[in-house]
């Protein structure tokens, strides 16, 4: 894999050992009722790769429905074949490698069908999803679900439910979203007092269910601010966006979060649909121009609420390490969509280890759509760890080994079981 | 060199191998009636000389025209010995020791003269021209032309047009620009639809001599847009400059290079004349506060147009490698200016490299005035890159060594032949 | 420590050289009547500390006057314990070794009575101070004093005076400022006739007390700008704060330093009170958006004052290296605050290296309240120094050894002694 370090390394040393470390993943996009893909065409579905894909010219016709999956894949990896240089060429070839035994130096194109018929085979058979956990070896999956999700049907121990909130803060406008929320807690909201009663009866609803945390997405010209009772009651007599009303109900939901004890996940800084004509979920991107001070007053507000913070890029990484190192409440989490690379994981990593102490680092989320994806992704992050704590600490001698497989267990497990206990 | 590989490493094997590469350069300033130097001189005028040795100290009097160019080279040559960590020294050097045998390890000024008469035997000699190329080696380079360059008198095959669009966008109310266009197109400009018949007859024009390229540099504050046909129109009765002006010319270059097929260099971030004290070229620098989406409509707006993008500083690269991953129309180019240092070109190289399909980054420009630069610039590039290979995926065992130098290959000329290709 | 060199290497053999070089640290806050710590007391109240563990969740109760100075030590050590991955914690384990022998891998807070006994033992002990300069060894420090410091009672030519103005410029409005300067200097000022005649008797005292810089820290909101002589007439008839008053009063400064010939550390970019509710002198952030064009009215205004400049972000330190690049009288200056870590360092460093000549850096200044802390900090901006020079310099043949010492010799010493000269 890209940057993993050297046979006979130090660092290889310690990755062994990291190896060992049972995961909790505090953020991803599992859907638990299929947390495993069935063949080869629920990896190559992945955004990284569509759209990545789409970036080299690849048609989208082959991505819509009802087109045959075994064709779709045919088609995706032509293009993937392609793009070897990055790293999501080495996730896909660590799975292949790995849960079907794929062992060409480069992906041939011409093996598809091949793949295709081995992994259905694998991946149905009995027993597929543990084993791939197994593979991380992951113990706990965040999921990311809707405040409407009916949250049954699985092992809230082992997939931790999580409310994601981007729909009532931004779309509340949009034709329904008043109405589910009416429908899961009972309360029809018209201003602040009925919104305060649906939050608390939706925030019990998912902590009967087992739930961790809440987690928003913020673009990058979201300022967070308390907005008074009055202001809020009159934006619910608007229709359309209002940068008011999403500001308001933020700030509800962050007063929720105080109330019964859960963090608030940020990730901040994405920009919707800035290519509208992408392929689903490869529309997004960021604007440089933003700064953590936008949500200063909610750091300030919230002194007894943990906000795990993700940006997008590296000189957003210069922020949150600062605002790690003196805010006690926020908390520097993962590497996030295109800072996920090796090249930005490492300065960035390196940067959190020097500056934030140790407990206030969540090292990684897998972001995943499959349990597949877990493992590849979270050995990327731990061959690099391995070799920060090599290179930074084991080698000059500032820290043991076990110091440093001992930060390692705080990175990829305590930390995240501190920061969202089981209640 | 600085950083460059350590003597029987993997990385100066690598090295070896991608210095037989026959480069294509998609962007300089060669002029191609004198694109070698003739002495000296024209290596010790580069900006890169004049404006470091000014911010020495150096005063600007030996810089005018007329002065003794043998004691220009001396008062230069004091004041760049003394800025021997820099990685422009390092060109000079290169330079020097691979063009004139200079074998010292440090600069020294009182060798000024020797170098001044040696440089004068051995570039004005027949067939330096071709040497120097073959120092590279270099297949073609490309050209910045004005509107009105004639365009002939050179070989288009290896000295490659390029149209430059600054002048037109942001200076149309320059005296004589109006009245150049007229000149060259036949076209009184009064309006859009002149604009579109004149830039029309430009674009023939440059494509009937063999270019393969339009380009213009953006400042931070510009945003593309369309601008309706009637504001344009208003917009042309007015005198002075004009961002709307600026915005619908921009715009009707872009449909010219749709409806013409040739790629637009965006070289996006400078700021003109902030130190207007500065030696020639030596008075713009950057605003690090823009985003690549100030140009998303552009991108969004001409899906078959292909925009190879240069920026000028980290930050702003990783907005680049987001973009270009996503965008289909989007190339990562180059490392231009002030990102043109070892140390900026490796991290940001290393991110283009994890993030962006390999055929979508054009490795390296140039940006040369004499052809003695290529080489030198080249080969800083050309070492890093080695080191990178090595380093995240030949060591690994990500890649083959066989696979490495395709993947420089690719970037050093077979994208360039992709992206720009021959009419 | 962090990411020192290894035994044996290029590096450490570097390294081993440059720790012989006499230090000057151009920026402390050092209180020359009481430079060194009385007990570990004095170090774990440094606000790196404090801060830290107050982001950990240490209440605030120790850090009040009247608490048992060996009660809060446990209290922070406990803490700090935790935070074994940070620079800070390398720091303090630095000077419990060098200064009291402290010898085990990991700090053990039970050790805490015995560390505050030994500390008051040998701190407190004949020759302490001088002892702890030569650690560094550090020859002179810069102080930062208020505009009414008196100024006495320590030798200048150790530690050496500095006008710190932000005072002035941005909380004139404050009650007493006004008054005091007008006790310092017999001016009643009240308009920009008489803040001239009372800047120039300032800088006057100053002066003559063997001051060698004036300095400021600027708001990321600062743009530097000339304020015509009748609005700032009008300004200084209006209470509270106002930007256009701060504009005048810096603008006068510069003025002061042009006549005076004294340089004007900028330290760019930082926000007061972010975190209201943090610990003393942990309540500051910045924002990253922010530019040096901001200043550039000044550079090109002032053009034969040299500005020492500091920036608090990677990002920022893109746009450092190329203003020193073009700008004369910019000169980058060390490596600050949130920046102070490894591996920001290691960027920054490598960037202003590659691009910037050797004499317009300042490579490090301690920033310290307390003498023990120069060695440490020093100790690991020269473990990074090494390393670069190392491998950038080095053994790829760039420089022999020798010039790098010598370059490491400008960067920690002669560069101050040059931009700062001794009147």
């Amino acid at each position: 894999m890209i940057a993993s370090p050297i046979p006979g390394s130090l660092a290889m040393d310690l990755l062994e050992e990291i190896n060992q470390i049972r995961i909790i993943d505090p953020h991803s996009h599992i859907p638990p009722e299929a947390p495993a893909a069935k063949s080869i065409d629920d990896l190559l579905s992945y955004h990284y790769f569509t759209e990545l894909a789409h970036s080299l010219g690849m048609p989208k016709a082959c991505l819509a429905e009802g087109y045959s999956a075994r064709e779709r894949c045919r088609e995706i990896l032509l293009y993937v074949s392609r793009m070897d240089n990055t790293a999501q060429y080495s996730w896909l070839m660590s799975i292949l490698k790995t849960t079907l035994g794929y062992s060409r130096q480069a992906l041939d194109p011409k093996d598809c069908d091949q793949l295709y018929d081995l992994s259905e085979k694998v991946y149905q058979a009995p027993g597929w999803e543990n084993q791939s956990l197994e593979l991380g070896p992951i113990d706990q999956v965040f999921l990311t679900n809707d405040f409407d999700d009916p949250l049954e049907g699985f092992d809230p121990a082992r997939y931790v439910p999580c409310l994601r909130t981007d729909e009532l803060v931004f779309h509340w406008q949009k034709p329904g979203v008043k109405e589910r929320l009416a429908r899961r807690t009972g309360v029809d909201v018209s201003d602040r007092k009925s919104l305060a009663r649906a939050l608390r009866e939706l925030f019990q609803y998912f902590l009967r269910h087992g739930a961790r945390a809440c987690a928003i997405s913020l673009p990058p010209g979201f300022h967070a601010q308390k907005v008074s009772e009055g202001d809020l009651n009159q934006e619910f007599s608007h229709q359309g966006a209002s940068v008011g009303r999403s500001q308001g109900i933020f700030w509800e939901i962050a007063t929720c979060c105080e109330e019964f004890g859960i963090p608030f996940d940020l990730m901040f800084g994405v920009n919707r649909d800035v290519f509208p004509l992408g392929v689903h979920q490869g529309r997004d991107l960021f604007d440089q121009r933003i700064s953590l001070i936008q949500l200063a007053p909610l750091f300030n507000a919230f002194p007894t609420v943990k906000f795990p913070v993700s940006v997008l890029s590296s000189p957003q990484n210069s922020e949150l390490v600062a605002y790690s190192w003196i805010f006690p409440n926020v908390i520097a989490s993962g590497h996030w969509w295109y800072a996920n690379i090796p090249s930005l994981i490492e300065q960035d990593l390196r940067s959190r280890l020097h500056g934030i102490p140790r407990e206030k680092i969540l090292g990684y989320y897998s972001d995943m759509y499959k349990l597949e994806f877990g493992p590849p992704k979270y050995l990327m992050f731990k061959q690099i760890l391995a070799r920060v704590l090599a290179e930074d600490y084991v080698a000059p001698g500032a820290m043991s080994r076990a110091q440093a497989i001992s930060l390692a267990q705080d990175l990829l497990r305590n930390n995240a079981e501190r920061i969202f206990p089981s209640k």
